[in-house]
């Protein structure tokens, strides 16, 4: 089992932009693709679902960027999961052609089973998990980013 | 966030040995192969891991067959959800090479998440998932199966 990689670009997103840059410079979609080493183009889509959230501003031209707009500690995970993944199930019954699907139980469990994980990340804001090392080593990224651009 | 092919095929075997055949004729890796329209090279592998874990038994040759060996009362989906997806993560982080491994708060975050999904599918077991319309409709398969033997 895993998460799509629209949610798991979507969460590197937020946890970049959950630390104040320390420079004027806005965070471009272009910086987080190079840091995480993700295709523009997927980046690009991931970032207009958040701002669509509510959850960044994105903001185009020269002077434009990418700003967290939630308050990380009360941005849950679960939430963050749930707009990302869609609404998905966790088999593809219909794609498969299976004989049981018009009457399967399987299928109402698995949905419990999702429902029990989305509940356990709402256990978690994006705080908890950008904190630390994590937004240490956040920092350094975006420093290491500027220091970059300079040469 | 999909559940693997592997263990929504595994899933599909034992709900199809659930119900006990009406005739003589034992089931073979071939007949669950055509009802679900799985390859059959897949299946085995699948079939193989369901009987390592002691839950059928699989018999070669003329008059062998596959047989549910645990109690269906008894045996728990998130226990086989566990066995069938393995120890992969919800996210890859090496595959993907994230600079945030080293010191990632969310990958424990989703591991608790994962552990929460099973837990909520230990609430099922086979039983729960086989009975009522869905047997109903295994047993139409197995009928319909061997009758299309006969011809």
């Amino acid at each position: 089992m895993r998460i799509t990689r629209f949610s798991d670009i979507g969460l590197r997103v937020l946890i970049y932009l959950a630390q104040d840059r320390a420079s004027g410079a806005p965070v471009t979609a272009g910086e987080i693709a190079t840091q995480f080493n993700v295709p523009l183009n997927h980046l690009v889509k991931v970032v207009a679902q958040l701002a669509r959230a509510g959850w960044i501003d994105a903001t185009r031209g020269r002077n434009g960027g990418l700003v967290l707009r939630a308050d990380a500690k009360r941005l849950r995970i679960g939430a963050v999961l749930r707009e990302l993944e869609g609404d998905a199930e966790l088999v593809d019954c219909a794609g498969l052609d299976c004989q049981l699907q018009r009457n399967c139980i399987l299928r109402g469990a698995l949905a419990a089973g999702l429902r029990a994980f989305y509940d356990a990340m709402d256990g978690y804001t994006l705080a908890d998990i950008a904190q630390g090392k994590v937004g240490e080593q956040v920092l350094v990224m975006h420093r290491s980013f500027a220091r970059a651009l300079q040469h």
